[in-house]
């Protein structure tokens, strides 16, 4: 097989970077390792930033979105006896929508099927070939077993944390920055209507809550726990109690309505990055080349924000001969990573509570200066809403 | 002898409370373990905030402030490569004066001196007693050595870290949260023109530097050094090649231009907050509760704060046995104080290096947004020049 441009991985970086190519005339092929009905059914995240829906609207995206995804003008920021709302439309002119990314990779994995996109899912054992060459391959099993060979001008790596790209980057060339947080987020989904109109991060000596939905009918909430959490520890009835707790429930006249729990798992915080983001023939987009924790809600829409930047780079590259946006691309996608890297981190350390008191102490007043201060709400509100792509 | 405020050092909150109590007929003794001139040479901060200016112009003490002392829009932010204005009389309508301390004290002392405030200067064994009585004294000896008391109807501790004033606070009363950070500040001044208009904060991977002045004769500049740092280690070319180095004489057209150091000293870094500011009849102001890393410039501006609202609660409650602001001091006073200790631990944070290159990175991506963001420019600017009182 022979394409322009091979595509590993059919997250949502993967599919979006084969819709942006094909509509600027470019081939692409995607190998991903696991099965269609398993990258559509893994959840993840469930905020769109303002740039990302404008980029899945103008390449015909975003009808569904729009249609069953949510508009928030913000969120609410609380401690305990206090709940304040950023209103980030006020604050920039920007909102963000509730929309998980399970229906981002279905609607663009039906575009790409409409499209006739080739996807090899289920492929095993792909490996990356002569990237410092001008003949690039990947090699691989597919879903039958047969071996594979991809033939093509660039590869692409959107295969996350544990696909191959990252790897193949040359040791000598690669620089890797990470950080492990001292805590992990237990999350479930729980099938009720959501107790607040738009997401409430909440700060509690017990650890942060916050609860989020996936549509009016679909709960999504997570707790603080400690790294190493047991799930079997925690009962359907315990974890309705600390998020009442966190969450307020009975302050003010609030209440939080529990309900059947459909999905209960743990996920770990920490931040990695790895640059640069291209080596020679391969270029690294999404979690591939980037962690972030999941409290500044920056995952899927620095992915997003990553393909935006290199769909027009391989479209110069491979379609003009034009090289300038491809060799800018690395320095210009990390200038935003970092960005959300330190956003992220900033969100989470000041949500997160730990033994330290002086930090607590710092934690309050930071979030009461942010609640009270045009500008400390405006330095969240822009960040969280998505700073315009290119900032 | 007998007073209606007992006043427990003549540092610039200790003269500055007299001051304020005076023009509203509140009569006040000041007791002082060190002399005068001692007291008045002693080199501190140098920048005053908005607000800080605004009271001292108020109360009269304004005119040679004004004369002598140099108005300063904003500062300069760096890092290699880069240096950025922030403008705070753009981005808040609030400016910063440059103004030694030991000039603010100087001018303090001899509005008091003319106005017959009886200070005792080089008092020894200095002890509060029957602070929960309506009959609260102190006890000293005078300059001479003879035993002194005096009677009072409140205790007020102006006396910094090392005074008596803050231990009187009973233990099972009072809460304390610090931080020692792992860096110091070698500081110098020296008789040289500044090489700036306005104050350098420079981040840089040999450590943090500042470029602040007294005047326009005289330069005041910082290193950061690790704590225990040697001043024998740090010879005079040691300390100038290390400033320019880290504020990048050559880098775009500057240069640092050296000349005759005529101080040096190390200055620890921590933060420091104790709570309540009130115990029945002692109240608290300046270090004697606090203590900020000189990062923010906020340490003096932080006890002006705190006696510009001690003052009136004092003449309430002595002149029109009125409680309530006497009652809400200590919330009131620690709002403020919690505010501009986590701005001191912010921009000490984020310009101080350490050994870890993630958080390096988090430093930058901060900087970077702080230069090129309005809302984060204004952050620091309204911290800096000073949130309104009251905020």
């Amino acid at each position: 097989m022979r394409t322009q441009v091979a595509i590993v991985g059919a997250g949502p970086a993967g599919l979006l970077l084969s819709h942006l190519l094909a509509a600027d005339g470019i081939d692409s092929v995607i190998v991903e390792s696991r099965s269609r009905a398993y990258v559509e059914a893994r959840i993840r995240a469930g905020i769109l930033e303002s740039s990302t829906v404008q980029l899945l609207d103008s390449v015909g995206l975003g009808a569904r979105l729009h249609r069953e995804g949510d508009e928030h003008r913000g969120i609410y920021l609380q401690w305990p006896g206090e709940r304040h709302h950023l209103d980030f439309v006020d604050l920039t002119g920007r909102s963000v929508w509730v929309y998980g990314q399970t229906e981002v990779t279905k609607d663009l994995g039906a575009a790409r099927a409409a499209d006739g996109q080739v996807i090899h899912y289920e492929a095993g054992e792909t490996a990356l070939h002569d990237l410092n060459t001008d003949h690039p391959y990947l090699t691989f099993r597919d879903a039958d077993g047969a071996p594979r060979r991809l033939d093509a001008d660039v590869v692409v790596g959107c295969d996350g944390s544990f696909g191959p790209s990252r790897a193949a980057v040359p040791p000598a060339e690669r620089t890797v920055w990470q950080r492990e947080y001292p805590y992990a987020w237990l999350g479930i989904l729980a099938d009720v209507a959501p107790s607040t109109d738009e997401l409430i991060y909440a700060w509690h000596p017990d650890g942060f809550a916050l609860h989020s939905m996936r549509s009016a009918t679909v709960s999504r909430l997570y707790l603080q726990v400690p790294t190493g959490t047991d799930l079997a520890d925690w009962s359907d009835d315990r974890i309705w109690a600390a998020l009442a707790e966190r969450l307020g429930d009975g302050v003010n006249g609030w209440s939080l309505t529990p309900g059947p729990i459909t999905d209960k798992s743990v996920l770990p915080m920490r931040s990695f990055v790895q640059s640069p983001m291209r080596s020679s023939r391969l270029f690294l987009a999404g979690d591939a080349a980037h962690i972030v924790p999941p409290t500044g809600a920056k995952g899927l829409n620095l992915a997003v924000a990553d393909v935006a930047l290199l769909a027009p780079a391989l479209v110069a590259l491979l379609g003009k001969h034009d090289a300038r946006l491809a060799d800018a691309y690395s320095d210009t996608a990390l200038r935003r990573v970092w960005r959300c890297t330190h956003f992220s981190w900033w969100m989470t350390t000041m949500l997160h509570t730990d033994d330290d008191p002086f930090t607590r102490q710092l934690q309050l007043s930071q979030l009461q200066w942010v609640a009270r201060s045009d500008a400390g709400a405006t330095g969240l509100a822009e960040n969280y809403a998505g700073l315009p792509l290119g900032f």
